[in-house]
């Protein structure tokens, strides 16, 4: 079937504008947040019920067509790359919020309902959905689901997969799937879990059950100054350490505090190497105490200045610098590439000497900020791409990174996902035989690989070709990180 | 190949006393805690290294032979009833603690390792892990794995799956598969999530590596009593409205109070129709307020008494009874069936009052115990086997039990598993779509059907012949429970 049949085909199931097929009218969903990989859908489809979603997966099914499907399109691993013989199947007009229950603490969404607006929708009774990517006030939950995304406060309160009880999803072949239960555990295997962060790869998800959590009385943050940021690796792990599960922990070096600081105002320590951002949320009683033992670890783990925030105003101050990070790359260096490693708690320390080793090594700079409470990396390389070769050099860069990470006994993705970006980090993360379980699942879902085919696990003969080695996980065999 | 082949190919990987093969050798692994299935097995391996499992697969693979792993054999659902022609491969001298990581908060254990042992080993740094099943003094953590076991305390520190970083498993081909990592996050499918709670159909453990949790400083427990069981069952519900997630929430109701108030003299309320025990846990002050709001709460949802233990003795006291529930049913009966459903929290008083009303149709006493936070039942159906036909009702009450849970938007289990006792269950549980899924991802770990087959997910040959309706989970399209 040729795209001028598919598309006529898709019309008879679908409003005629909801069938994208005008290279203008595709241009806008060439790429998601990682814009470095452009490609054109053939056909852009646009449901706005479950009976369309089923429809649309039906005929792309009988046609073999690949189906990439799309929420709002803002990760950043290029999960929603659409493949140039495909069907992109945008999830955005299933936006309503079908039910908020205040008395079980769930809501049911669909699934291009936004982060943030489930939160809107529940504040009225006392409660919010605790997972809050940067990308909050834009990215809707059906992406949150496909990359179990994470955010500030998932330290304390989870990732997407401990948020959600229930998920209806589509097979490839047109079949609904009810996943998970209102209950704690459900019987079989864990398709819940499974299907969370699966990166579209095994269903397209239609209606998803959040848990809600109660909004605490009071929130107040610490923000700590260090002047080496070995230090501040430790500061964290000893807050953990001491069993206080703080409601975010983040660190920034000096370039990213030096960058935001002239844009927001924070009041941030412009001399620290590095300094953390802790916040406590409960009572107000629980954060008066938890905020003083915070302040006293900071202190013996060596930290050169403490502030407590005094007011709510001065909170949202401190935060407001992190959450301008990314922005304020922008400001400082025409370029940058934004990566995502997990890292044992432990081993921070050890693996912020070694970015900053590798800065050195590759003469690029580079931003650290991240969830450092769980060990979840952004490192930002500052590059320029019309110096000739610089962009190569970053993602040379990039890749290092990971593979420190991986030797630390962490992963190359904490809450981006791997999408198309890190598919040949996927072959130096698992053996040969963790792959092929990956595929056998895909199998057990969609045998003729349609779902956003070319994404998340790379094929064996791929990872032939790429040449990596596997460097199997765990600091027990590889105790030492590589001196640069 | 013969059992006198396939135990002389097993005797050239194993010392010669790891194989059993003489009937009274096999003996005592004929059941698991569901003695009301019993089968000796063909073979049983003991082996005592991940290579020796690694070996024992092999061999069971290339002679087609199944394989039924076992824990302690504590399990409650049959889960271990061995395979007439197949190996029973006991992990009991998989027993090493291998590490305990108090930095960063995590036990490196073997699978035969007993759960409380764990705890035990981490107690000299103020650590331990969390999930409590009944069992903990004998159940073994691999079992615990494959059952995703709770108890207690997961209301608040989460089932099994939650408490568990990594592990190493073998799959039947004898392949060694590492999944999940210290980090919060894995890339690639969730294969941690998968393989807990897979009943030992997905492969065999090998190694867990646990979250070890602060012990608190502080924990005290509510005593309330009630007169009616609705109003303890929304007494419940009404705390966790409030945003208090308790460390224990158990109710029992006036039978089971009675019956074990002669036993343990625990101080409860026999003119109760039920009683509830909330336990806070925390740091003192946490603990004070925390206590506090709960028993304001009680009170206004109609407790006719409400007791805080005054110290620790008698908060172990209050304890006891609960713990003894199962054991006092063996003397108010001569028999007991144990149920084990999941319920939404908000249909605990509804389902309480169904499960009256079975009673009196069949004619059978059942004590109510259970985990009420999490809406997890344990009802216990009191009969007499030697009564003729008192068993078959005893199991058709038990059915119309766990069909009620289905219809109110529950499950068929909380945390015995299906085992084979619930296997009839899982056809109205789930779709034969959904069933079919299941089908293929076991194939994707084990296309012979060699781990543990006839257990956890039922053939959709034996659904049709059970001639089970689905019956669609999910209250919205069944708001009225069937009255009896």
């Amino acid at each position: 079937m040729n795209s001028f049949e598919l598309a006529a085909r898709l019309r008879t199931v679908l409003p005629s504008n909801s069938v994208l097929h005008d290279t203008e009218d595709l241009k806008p969903y060439e790429c998601d947040g990682l814009s470095a990989y452009r490609q054109l859908p053939m056909i852009v489809a646009l449901p706005q019920t479950e009976e369309e979603v089923v429809e649309v997966l039906r005929i792309c099914h009988a046609s073999k067509t690949p189906v990439v499907a799309r929420g709002a399109g803002t990760g950043l691993s290029g999960g929603a790359l659409p493949h140039p013989k495909g069907v992109l199947l945008s999830l955005a007009k299933l936006k309503r919020i079908l039910k908020i229950d205040p008395f079980a603490r769930t809501a049911q969404v669909q699934p291009g309902v936004r982060n943030l607006a489930i939160s809107e929708a529940a504040a009225p009774y006392g409660l919010y959905y605790a997972p809050d990517p940067s990308s909050q006030i834009a990215c809707s939950i059906g992406g949150n689901v496909a990359e179990n995304s994470g955010g500030v406060h998932c330290l304390k309160y989870g990732l997407t997969v401990h948020n959600i009880l229930k998920l209806r999803v589509i097979t490839i072949d047109g079949e609904i799937l009810e996943v998970g239960g209102e209950g704690l555990d459900a019987p079989g295997y864990d398709l819940l879990a499974l299907m969370t962060g699966s990166e579209g790869m095994l269903g397209v998800v239609t209606e998803v059950t959040v848990k809600l959590t109660p909004r605490p009385e009071k929130a107040q943050v610490v923000m700590a100054a260090f002047n080496d940021i070995r230090k501040a690796g430790n500061a964290v792990a000893n807050v953990i350490a001491a069993g206080i599960i703080p409601a975010g922990m983040e660190m920034m070096d000096k370039i990213t505090t030096q960058a935001v600081e002239e844009y927001v105002h924070a009041g941030y320590n412009l001399d620290a190497a590095a300094i953390l951002l802790c916040e406590s949320d409960g009572t107000t009683e629980e954060v008066a105490e938890e905020i003083e033992r915070i302040g006293a670890i900071m202190n013996r783990s060596g930290a050169t200045e403490i502030k407590a925030s005094r007011d709510e105003a001065e909170r949202l101050r401190f935060w407001a610098g992190r959450k301008a990070a990314f922005p304020a790359a922008g400001r400082v260096s025409p370029d940058y590439y934004c990566m995502d490693g997990t890292i044992p708690r432990k081993r921070l320390a050890d693996v912020l000497s070694g970015i900053e080793a590798l800065s050195s090594k590759y003469g690029l700079r580079c931003m650290n900020v991240f969830h450092a409470g769980d060990g979840n990396l952004h490192p930002l390389i500052l590059y320029d791409a019309n110096r000739p070769g610089e962009l190569a050099l970053a993602e040379e860069f990039g890749a290092q990174i990971l593979q420190m990470c991986i030797k630390a006994g962490g992963t190359i993705t904490g809450e981006h996902g791997v999408g198309i970006e890190k598919i040949d980090q996927m072959c130096s993360q698992f053996e040969a035989s963790e792959l092929e379980i990956f595929h056998a699942i895909k199998a057990a879902f969609d045998p003729e690989e349609l779902l956003n085919p070319g994404k998340a696990v790379p094929a064996l003969r791929r990872c032939a070709e790429h040449g990596a080695m596997h460097v199997h996980r765990g600091e027990e065999k590889f105790p030492e990180l590589p001196r640069f």
